[in-house]
């Protein structure tokens, strides 16, 4: 790579998109951070990891419900939210001063919008492809893979319109977006490395 | 490239993706089809050049408000607007059997997609971007080039879902998509031929 370059990956559930992030770190010689943002976000907000993680899985349906009630519990949530929301925020600048990377998920292609040089991707697959990675995976049957695909993508998808107002897995928003299904994941890796040592 | 491989481009008007496949034609030392594919079409099936080039400007608009008004305009039209399509879906095979080449529009993924190994790529830019191009090539104020851009754009779509049931620009329908605006053309150029070398 010519200059520091922080490539952010963002990834339909089953598309290989972590798998390829990493190994393109790898490649690259560079550092992969996917669970590390909950470590450093925990290091940095006195906030517990377990904690930190657990929200992480639950944030957005919640969050939603609750602010549609417009209760105490929604402005609680909220809170928490937003706690973590900037302590992972702030984890990922941190992780992007450091030098070349690849970070996965958390809105980071927004976070670093206008500091950082990124390398903005999405990946994405057709619904075969993904379900046979996920059944294999976590050793489910079709219709719980299914449901699983659909509700983290979901998930994925409200956590970063709330925190970004922008619409997850439009391509206008990314750089290159990669169909992991088509091109496989070794392709995939090696188009990312290619395009990082050009960019 | 491994064995023969066909590049299909579809891409937004001002994106530079005419160019970025012209250009990664040149650098794989493969052809490159645009214009060819008229001349090809208008060798087999009888109709002349300029015939096919003036439909396939107006194609599509024409197309639906005559289908809509259900009327024998919209058969005679229908039948020229398919005979077009004919012609240069056969160009586009006859070139495809040829060897390795990059086909840019005309549905080239679509009529393609059974027989034939290929890399399907869709280029898009930011409004900006293209307008700047656009402005420039044609010598046009900034309303005369947001009007061009958005014209085309919507033939072309109407045109892919005409014939082929999809939705034109779905990231979904592509292995590969490209911002140009974000990457600049001789990056995009880069990623498509070290795509196409691994591939």
């Amino acid at each position: 790579m010519k200059d520091n370059l922080v490539i952010t990956i963002s990834r339909e559930f089953g598309s290989g998109g972590r798998e390829i992030g990493e190994k393109a770190a790898k490649e690259l010689g560079i550092p992969f951070y996917d669970r590390a943002i909950i470590l450093k976000a925990a290091e940095n907000s006195g906030l517990s990891e377990d904690f930190i993680e657990t929200e992480e899985q639950r944030v957005t349906n919640s969050m939603l419900f609750n602010l549609s009630t417009g209760g105490m519990a929604s402005q609680n949530f909220q809170f928490m939210s937003d706690q973590i929301y900037i302590a992972q925020s702030r984890a990922i600048r941190e992780y992007a001063d450091e030098g070349s990377c690849v970070i996965v998920g958390r809105c980071a292609d927004f976070i670093l919008r206008d500091d950082v040089k990124c390398l903005n991707l999405f990946i994405h697959a057709d619904k075969y492809f993904k379900l046979n990675r996920i059944m294999h995976k976590y050793a489910l049957d079709q219709s719980a893979a299914e449901k699983m695909i659909k509700e983290s993508d979901k998930k994925r998808s409200r956590h970063y319109r709330f925190y970004t107002s922008m619409e997850w897995g439009n391509k206008e928003n990314y750089d290159i977006c990669i169909n992991s299904g088509k091109l496989g994941i070794e392709n995939a890796v090696k188009l990312i490395v290619d395009a990082a040592q050009n960019y």
